[in-house]
């Protein structure tokens, strides 16, 4: 913990050269009263004018800024971060998957640190998954305002999450989560596939490892929740996905672009993916994005990337990337860097 | 267990005095395989020759029955009971809650035993309830198919089920591992009221004990559990929805009966109860079940009664009410009888 950089108790310690220097907030959501600590510590935080910013429109935000907590949707391009590279110390990304939002490359270029959040939305997107995972699996929504039930015989009821196979894709703190809910509360039979072993959470759940191609071709329901890096975009790709079992659930409520969506369309055309579950989609750009939704809309359990987004993970969000600024902008640097930028130029 | 007397080793031991005698199965869903049983203690079951029997062809279907195991939406009534009263001798229900299905008052005036499959299923409600517990909580079938979030500020969002305190109705075995599920793997603060303390589960779990408008008055989301009977009809009237807080979660998925329709509209009306969840609702003939779908329809998760049906839960159920009527007609009771009945005439 860092928390003594920002100490209410001493506000005027730690004063940044700038006095009030502006400190750019985006995300509506956000509880003003968590920014207070900047304040405390002479900073100004400020709201953008329009909750959707262009790339013009976030750099006339950010001109004069020394920090950025980026909570809303707009992205921090290259051109942008090098537009305000003279005064911008620190980009706070709330959330883990800052890939498609703040481009850590050039920020590195320019010296400015990022850090994210990991940690602080496990319990969120872990019972956010659950929840899914038992919608996908019982076809809830799809059961929804039926006052009695339609199954033709008996190999159309849906099974006990006891009698499925889960393969989770990643199993770090929310990976992890997942298989804890899910063997201990639910009986599920579960096995992952992770770039690190771990030893302890097989052990303590009886979880199984399994390569990735061997886990797909065993789960009923496979979980994707791995961050999206260089290395995990289409990861879940046409390979791993013809050798899920006809029938299968897919819940991807990691980024979307984990799963490639054209090797998507032609399994669920197939019928091996029955049935998708996405926690944030494709963007409108994105022409096989929009197919799978024309061609199979009623197989797809689509929403908004709101699983990590409940008011106590979203308040401990901040309030973590609130230390990170005020780690960076008084100590120059923050454990919760995550680029190769770790202490910020003085 | 009574599992000897349905022996298949010895199929001829114990033989109806009549040679093949019939026994009606309802309900389209249920597997074939598992009447093997029945056969291979000659007796013959037979399917309806429709899904949907009104009382008249029920009685047609009932004719020269000696067993009827009930697995369809057909209603049992006095008058059918008394039509077939010469031949029946059990009934077997499908599920628990037989009050809407089977008229026991009238059985027990015939002597003919009524049981039902009380255990078969607590893992599927329980699982399907903690679902839609999470769907309720999350908005999660209002959200589906929004690509980006619609927050208004930082108070719209939902909450984490570790910030919400769960009110349980009912601490059977299904109450019990709802209450099991959402502590251990969600955290949330769970209390109960039931007519029968469950001091052992209390401990183990960290419940407390509230009376019934107390839990009311204290719960974000009031979990009805509890079998449908005289006493329990309209048990959550207008006193208890009373005392709901504002955007307060109702979720039944008992029968639908437990809670009364007029008091829950008003209730939905005055925005006490800000969503409903029902597995099972109200017959079309309850006018005030019809002005809830008309007024609150966005507001109401209406699912036809299905979280009790998996493929595992069904055929648990269905090998019981097969031991069930097999212990009737060969040993002359069961265990799982459920009326006054617990003898069948010989």
């Amino acid at each position: 913990m860092m928390q003594e950089h920002g100490d209410h108790a001493h506000p005027g310690v730690n004063l940044p050269p700038e006095a009030a220097a502006r400190i750019l907030v985006t995300g509506a959501w956000i509880d003003e009263s968590l920014l207070s600590p900047l304040r405390d510590l002479g900073y100004a935080p400020r709201r953008p004018s329009s909750p959707f910013l262009s790339e013009d429109a976030l750099i006339s935000e950010l001109r004069g800024a020394v920090a950025y907590l980026h909570g809303g949707e707009e992205r921090a391009t290259p051109r942008a971060l090098r537009a305000v590279r003279e005064t911008l110390r620190v980009v706070a990304f709330l959330g883990v998957g800052y890939e498609n939002f703040v481009d850590v490359a050039a920020a590195d270029e320019l010296s400015i640190v990022v850090t994210n959040t990991a940690g602080a939305a496990t319990d969120s997107v872990a019972s956010f998954t659950v929840g899914q995972i038992i919608n996908a699996n019982w076809r809830i929504p799809q059961g929804l305002g039926n006052r009695l039930p339609d199954w033709r015989g008996p190999h159309d009821l849906p099974h006990e999450l006891s009698a499925r196979r889960v393969g989770i894709i990643g199993l770090g703190a929310i990976g992890a989560r997942i298989a804890d809910i899910l063997t201990r509360s639910f009986g599920a039979d579960v096995a992952y596939f992770s770039r690190t072993r771990r030893h302890d959470v097989e052990e303590a759940l009886g979880l199984r490892f399994l390569p990735l191609h061997e886990l797909a071709e065993r789960s009923d329901i496979l979980v994707v929740m791995v961050p999206e890096t260089e290395k995990t975009r289409a990861m879940v790709d046409a390979g791993v996905l013809a050798r899920m079992r006809p029938g299968a659930v897919l819940v991807n409520t990691a980024r979307p672009a984990i799963v490639d969506p054209a090797a998507l369309h032609a399994s669920m055309r197939k019928g091996e993916v029955h049935l998708a579950v996405f926690d944030g989609y494709y963007g409108p750009d994105c022409e096989m994005g929009r197919r799978l939704l024309d061609d199979f809309g009623d197989r797809l359990l689509v929403t908004g990337h709101v699983a990590s987004h409940t008011q106590e993970a979203t308040a401990r969000m901040v309030r973590q990337a609130v230390r990170s600024i005020a780690n960076v902008l008084t100590a120059g640097g923050d454990e919760h860097a995550v680029g190769l930028t770790r202490r910020a130029r003085r």
